[in-house]
């Protein structure tokens, strides 16, 4: 049986690149950059003043001069003025453009103006090119301020913004259908008899590849029988290029995903991993390069499947760059004996030492996934080992911030 | 002026609750609750086999016998069978209710089927109970899945299907305007001259709002004009109940918001707050209880006191439990002499120990943004230190994950 590493390398291996869209910038967050964004001007693009006060010829104040008549006004966002004479002074704006001929900012604090005359405070000492924010000195035009492969942040929204574009090239978004197998199901809303389930992971799996942008995804439930499924997967297979299916892939006796999507033509690239919850997890590559994930249809193996495999491979289609890893400590001992690696639901917390610390969720079985409420992801425990104790780092995959 | 704590529990304390609203289940990921989730029913709603099997009399096999003539098949999702005679077995499949009389589920495994008979193999030692979930196991029906407060994450929309909810009450959203001040401003897109500056806070601005869900955020951007401040702010105070600008609350001569927000009736809660970045920001309240956050234009001030004020302050009127608080390791040594707290944005990275390690990412200026590509959040350094040596745990602040 395959490892969860392996697993993972299969599935980002299987998967196509993503085409490259053009995004408009307010659809950009969250995105993956396919595209070196560089800086459009010096940064900043003139010397920039960085005070209000008046602008001088610097030699003039080190010959002894203190009274600057004041030839002008330089606001943020007016072409430059210039001192004309350089016994003059103009008053300038925190922002402005430095005028022509100075070299030297004196705050406001340190003159007093009287008659269209701007006297320094006596005893001030002023060097030359102070309260100048130089032109370039950020960087210099066509520098890489964002790479191909980051993942658009609010504040890289600044920078893409302070470029001048109002698109960039990121990864384009497949289409996908999120399809929840199991005569069982019946949807939140009407009434339910006792021996059925509210559909719950195809809501879930939605919430999940939405709030990572994937929003081109339709959702559809399907009961376990073999023609149906035939059917509605043939669709799914010819209008989507990403099917994520829940249920059905364990080795019972409804268990059809299988074998349906073998016959529809999906290639088996693996049908179960190491690990517990997920352990039925199916993986194949349809025969025009559709990827397609079958998960394990009880609540916390969904979840976890698709935060350990689905968005992994989406994200490595999208051409993004490798996440760094994140590790906790076990808040408590943790026994797991099965030779299986061992996804635990956890409760983080930070201690004031900088120490990231996992609670276990307590949860009786893959289908309780009440216990999930609250959680911010889950730790990774080895298969060689059983006893886990209070303390131990391990390694951390998240599905929310703290 | 007033220390950063303090700031934020004014804005706290000045904010109006939100509404609530009704909010369908596929929009609710990221929105806060407003009510508790109670289970729907017990779960599992009925003693649901956890195997494929057949599902026997306990007390029969505990006489001796091996040998159980197949009297039905029971799938998930049907209503239950029953064994009829004790004598006899149901064949099961995971998930199934157990048939009645039924008290013990023996694995497809262990088993041979053979003319409608099923043979339990030789010296299989079942015990009562076995491969059966109870009934109300995982919790009882009515029990509190979710309490108010929380913000939906997918694990949260899995549990919230679950019971049967297809809308949850859930924090409104406030009707909101970005609004960037500063003659020298010009959006992307068209040329620009040298003296004039890329407006890049309004596009981050959105982009931090509608990450958090925030999204009826109307965008405008405006010169620093008294007259037409005046007219355009009074005209968002009418229609607004949340206002976020950028610029124009320095003390230069161009800073006119303050002045003419005061015109406006807005109130002032704060103007400075003893921080760098974002000393100049201002706060007030409109006379309709309006909150009106003026930031300070330099885009890295904008987006520290977005995250550090706006958010926290939309989040509280929402309703949203206190989040847990972060620290971090600085990576090198710091010195910040100003007599403030200084918020320096840094990357991140996770030690195998699990420490989170902050590195600063090297800011020329408050207006050199172009440095927060890539970077995970700021750190908040005292204002009564001045070294923060390397390996200092300091409180961190995300505006996002690894």
């Amino acid at each position: 049986m395959l490892t969860p590493a392996a697993a993972l390398d299969a599935v980002r291996g299987a998967m196509r690149p993503f085409d490259t869209d053009i995004v408009p910038l307010e659809r950009a967050t969250g995105r993956v950059l396919r595209q070196a964004v560089r800086a459009e001007r010096d940064q900043p693009p003139f010397d920039r003043v960085t005070m209000d006060g008046i602008a001088i010829a610097y030699d003039t104040f080190a010959r002894g001069e203190r009274r600057f008549t004041i030839a002008a006004r330089q606001h943020a966002g007016e072409p430059p003025r210039a001192l004309g004479d350089p016994g003059q002074c103009v008053e300038v704006m925190t922002g402005a453009v430095l005028p022509a001929q100075a070299d030297c900012v004196v705050p406001v604090e340190r003159i007093a103006v009287a008659d269209g005359v701007a006297a320094i405070e006596s005893g001030y000492a002023a060097e030359r090119g102070q309260y100048i924010h130089p032109q370039g000195s950020d960087h210099r035009a066509g520098t890489e301020l964002l790479a191909p492969g980051a993942v658009v942040a609010p504040a890289d929204v600044a920078i893409i913004a302070s470029c001048g574009l109002t698109a960039v090239e990121a990864a384009g978004l497949p289409v996908m259908r999120v399809i929840s197998t199991g005569s069982e199901l019946v949807p939140a809303g009407p009434p339910i008899e006792a021996h059925q389930v509210r559909s719950s992971n195809g809501p879930a799996l939605l919430a999940m590849l939405r709030q990572h942008g994937f929003d081109d995804c339709a959702h559809e439930e399907l009961a376990d029988e073999p023609a149906l499924l035939r059917d509605r997967l043939a669709r799914h297979l010819d209008e989507a290029s990403v099917l994520v299916l829940s249920g059905g892939v364990s080795m019972g006796k409804a268990d059809f995903v299988p074998e349906v999507l073998n016959a529809l033509g999906v290639e088996r690239v693996f049908h179960k991993i190491a690990q517990r919850p997920g352990k039925p997890m199916w993986f194949g590559i349809g025969p025009r390069g559709q990827a397609v994930f079958a998960l394990p249809g009880n609540p916390v193996s969904t979840l976890v499947c698709c935060r350990h495999y689905v968005l992994p491979a989406l994200l490595h289609a999208s051409g993004r760059s490798a996440p760094p890893r994140e590790w906790a400590l076990l808040t408590e001992d943790v026994t797991f004996k099965a030779d299986l690696t061992a996804f635990l639901p956890v409760r983080l917390a930070c201690r004031e030492d900088a120490t990231l610390c996992a609670t276990p969720a307590p949860t009786n079985t893959s289908g309780d996934f009440a216990s999930l409420g609250g959680t911010h992801g889950y730790v990774e425990l080895a298969q060689d080992r059983s006893h886990f104790p209070q303390g131990t780092a391990v390694p951390l995959h998240r599905w929310r911030l703290l």
